[in-house]
């Protein structure tokens, strides 16, 4: 087969690889329906992540079942699936306690921007709906697999609630789909900090309240002017940089929550700072399967359409223009038709 | 009158100072029943905070009412009052969400070790007991004022719930009560970090299951080994240094919390490491104010004894010798009578 495979800086590649095989017993191969590009494959096409070896690329996902090892009981042939970047085993102590991502056989998913992809744990990791959906619902289930809830987790790491006052820094497909699940947990004003068009139209249409244009200390006073000088309940760190990071910080309200789920490039906190800040602090890798199967339930409904972050369609041959796209921000987000 | 007064390190004098006046029709003055030393007074003791003036010590206190100014209400002279080391309004919207110590106008109180003290925001600040209570319960509403209130958001920034696994790092007095409040809150098991017999025994009166005399990377792999590898639920940490917010960190689980209470001193986070760990991090001056009608009631039905966390007592005429003693570590926690 044919997928993206990373060689450096630059240079992605619609590139020859070996077919996916059952390695382990537990394993299935699914056959993608549709793909797409993360915000963190920019990390390492942008050179901040080094590449020492080339690395097939994408870790978000869902299809058709193709083959499933002996060991797999819950998921069957011909069924659609969706799972999370993190395989897990959906037992361990670490699992049951909600944290999949930090799951005790954790293994990072890769290579699924391909036709085909290998899932470990098959059982613990993918979630089948109950028939395989029409086409045009298809790409808001595939942003179940991370974007959406990686956003879902910001919210709900961030202790949104009814009423709450929630800040959004970034504006990416994360933080977008941040918005959109704040709305749905009920957040009674939604502050999204954007300064491109089309992202605040869409953080608008996902519920946004207010949008803010400005960074820094310029956007920390404009959230405390919005909040009349209190700060948010809850801010959703979505990008992952030191800037934002003390934005975030600076943005809550003593006692807020600061969720952050991007992985933090070259971000110090001085916990003194933070001491007398009074900040809660929650993050990590968004365990998505925790809530797959409440968020597979809002799509398969209608009740939202996290798919519309996709501006982008193109067909697996043109990844290096999808990743180039999204790199010059031209794309928020880009789908990749295998 | 005379107090303390810390003139550099390692300096601290029994000294003239002027008596307390009433400076805003909203203070009150108090006549202290019994002070105390706190843990954090020995950071400036030992040179770790700078000091470039004679500074008046002490912010722990209890006391029957002296004189009140024209604005206050709720207060009443001859009442027994205990306050927060943080004067408070208790009607911003800091304090509203129980923050009390990020209150919009609030102080820090100082000068509490000596006969006489000033609080600021009278009827927001102190709670009065129904009694003047007997002399052998003073030590114990004492202690509420900072030690025990640190302690208790300690275990409550930490999540702690019915059938927690906790670790405690740090065994002063404010990581003992920390115990006692676990204990109160229904952790199953609770871990003290201990090296020293005398705190270890007074750790199992208030409620340890398990000591660990180990510290950095042994104590933490003892954690583990006590916890089958899951690691803790709730991490408090009552140090303030990057050891001991490491170890407090890397001991518990994914999804579990650590509080830290203590004013970090040069403690950095790596933002990218604490990403992995997926812990709650929650901290700050606590908010004592909050607890106070409840801690008031514990120690009045004799449900709790944090008292037992002062070993030695002088006359404040040497409070030198209790400021030394607690360097030393040959005390936990000195109370001075006035």
């Amino acid at each position: 087969m044919r997928g993206a495979v990373l060689y450096g800086p630059g240079d992605v590649r619609y590139d020859e690889s070996p077919d996916p095989t059952i390695v382990d017993p537990a394993d299935a191969i699914i056959r993608m329906s549709v793909t797409c590009i993360c915000g963190s494959d920019l990390w390492p096409y942008r050179g901040l992540n080094p590449t020492t070896a080339p690395a097939p690329m994408g870790h978000e996902y869902c299809g058709i079942v193709e083959e499933v090892g002996r060991d797999v009981s819950s998921i069957t042939r011909g069924q659609f699936v969706i799972g999370s970047f993190a395989a897990s085993d959906n037992t361990c102590p670490h699992c049951r306690a909600g944290y999949h991502s930090s799951c005790a056989h954790r293994e990072w998913i890769t290579g699924a921007q391909a036709p085909l992809l290998r899932v470990p744990m098959a059982d613990g990791t993918l979630v089948a709906t109950t028939e395989v959906p029409p086409a045009d619902l298809v790409p808001s289930f595939l942003a179940v697999s991370d974007v959406l809830g990686t956003g879902w987790f910001a919210a709900d790491a961030a202790n949104v609630k009814p009423g709450s006052v929630v800040v959004v820094v970034g504006d990416g497909a994360v933080g977008l789909l941040g918005v959109l699940s704040a709305k749905q947990m009920g957040a009674e004003r939604i502050v999204a900090m954007s300064r491109h068009a089309p992202r605040q139209k869409l953080a608008r249409e996902f519920g946004a309240t207010d949008i803010i244009t400005h960074r820094g200390d310029e956007g920390v006073e404009r959230v405390m002017e919005l909040t009349k000088g209190v700060g948010a309940d809850a801010v959703l760190e979505c990008v992952g940089t030191q800037e934002s990071m003390m934005q975030a910080i600076r943005s809550a309200r003593p006692g807020g929550s600061i969720s952050y789920v991007g992985i933090p490039h070259g971000v110090t906190l001085d916990a003194a700072q933070l001491f007398f800040t009074h900040v809660h602090l929650h993050g990590g890798p968004a365990p998505v399967r925790r809530y797959l199967p409440e968020l597979l339930q809002l799509v398969q409904t209608g009740s939202i359409n996290p798919g519309k972050v996709f501006d982008l369609e193109l067909p697996l041959e043109q990844v290096a223009e999808g990743y180039r796209a999204m790199d010059e921000r031209r794309a928020i987000k880009t789908l990749l038709r295998t």
